[in-house]
């Protein structure tokens, strides 16, 4: 845990970080914020082309962690630095879009396992570290997709669930079929196993009694062929999931509407953290 | 003012615009934030390097002004396009460093006329297009530096004022040596008149007699070569002008600290102006 940066921020601490990640295989780079009397931790999963610096620096959740107590973990996109032919051609594959599962498909296997990464080694580092067990997953686009995946895939690992915009069905639009046909192959069942909607439709009793919530804009330019929270919304249905999903007219899917409602986020975790 | 792009934030709405400038004879960028019931223009004037969307997408100032009523102006720092040679070889001169002065050298008095921009473009213009008139300004490092001498130098043009981390005597520091003798030449009259401590030093009365909030981060790495707060204090003191400056155990020059102390800045000119 290579210290980077460290920043005074609303009376704790905002840290950036290097590690060498044995998942991985590569240096990985995360950030943590540390309010004054951390009392559990938040970890935030970003979207596209982000970094572990992009909701750190543009989202202005410190002010309200700081309150609260919750510790911000934000963690890296994708691996950096693999020099996988191909890995930077696209915004929406391979560099900043690991898409928060462990690729099967060569050439990713190797390196692009950020799932196995934040299970077994960041967030169980971070843990140990800070000695906060107490944990809540949350993230935006395709780290909505990784939040509600996540959650769903490791039952007791996450004791709150958030999303802001999340791609809450990948398996039925674009983005998650290159992603999932680049780092899964062909194999249907292996996507079924990484897509919020499927997950959510699987399980046997509401997996988050407590509840969870989702943000979307509907001036989103994404919205409709991408993100389909309508779906994971009638998988929660049928689950006995209980869901808030908030649709806000004017909002699109940037950073003014993360800082717009991520509050509220803050506060639905820490009420079922703290 | 062509708008470039809008987004939904915190019930008001984030602007960037682009028009054409007569007093810079180029194309110029701001951001605008208008809340929801605006009833005060806020100024902010950016640092060393930035642009009109540096503030505000890692400051997280919209979300308190949305709820005081402060519609916010983000202009850019220097001109841009003007191709005059040299103009982006150092982060602290030319592109990126206007210093908010109107330069009187070859070449840059052309386009580097940002005081009069300002005063008598840019500021009108939003003045007239929001129908607001009580106008704050503020500004960090190089930006309090023209926060600080703007104000002094147009009395009754702005009705609040404060500063973080300003450039409070650049004819005395490494950064205002630069830039005075560039853009200036050698008259240190001139330079005198756009030195915010020195320009305090000349007051007849205090010009804010309801005071001026400066904050400084005492982990700030450019404080004792480049910033100079004592300086300001000390020609606050022989004015007579009330000074609040805080200094914070901590904190070092960048937008975490922003970030930790605008709210208190918005409400200090929210109190002044609404």
């Amino acid at each position: 845990m290579e210290l980077l940066s460290e920043h005074g921020c609303f009376g704790g601490t905002q840290r950036f970080h290097r590690h060498a990640s044995a998942e991985i295989g590569l240096p990985m780079r995360f950030a943590l914020y540390l309010p004054p009397a951390p009392k559990a931790l938040l970890v935030f999963l970003a979207g596209l082309t982000c970094t572990e610096e992009t909701f750190t620096m543009k989202a202005g959740a410190q002010r309200l962690a700081s309150q609260l107590g919750l510790a911000l973990l934000m963690p890296d996109t994708s691996p950096r630095g693999a020099n996988v032919p191909g890995e930077a051609e696209a915004w929406d594959f391979g560099v900043g879009a690991g898409f928060y599962l462990d690729a099967t498909q060569a050439p990713w296997a190797r390196h692009w396992r950020t799932e196995s990464y934040l299970l077994n080694e960041l967030i169980p580092l971070v843990q140990r570290e800070t000695g906060l067990t107490k944990t809540g997953l949350f993230g935006h686009s395709m780290g909505g997709h990784g939040a509600l995946t996540l959650a769903l895939r490791h039952p007791g690992r996450f004791q709150s669930l958030s999303a802001l915009a999340p791609i809450a069905a990948p398996a039925q639009c674009p983005w998650g079929h290159k992603a999932f046909a680049g780092y899964l192959g062909d194999d249907k069942a292996a996507w079924a196993a990484h897509d919020a909607s499927l997950l959510m439709r699987a399980q046997a009793a509401a997996p988050y009694p407590q509840g969870i919530l989702i943000d979307q804009g509907l001036a989103d330019k994404f919205l409709a062929e991408q993100l389909h929270p309508e779906a994971f919304e009638a998988a929660c249905a049928a689950a006995g999931q209980p869901l808030t999903l908030r649709r806000h007219a004017g909002y699109d899917h940037g950073y003014y509407f993360i800082a717009s409602v991520v509050d509220d986020h803050l506060r639905h975790h820490a009420e079922r953290l703290i």
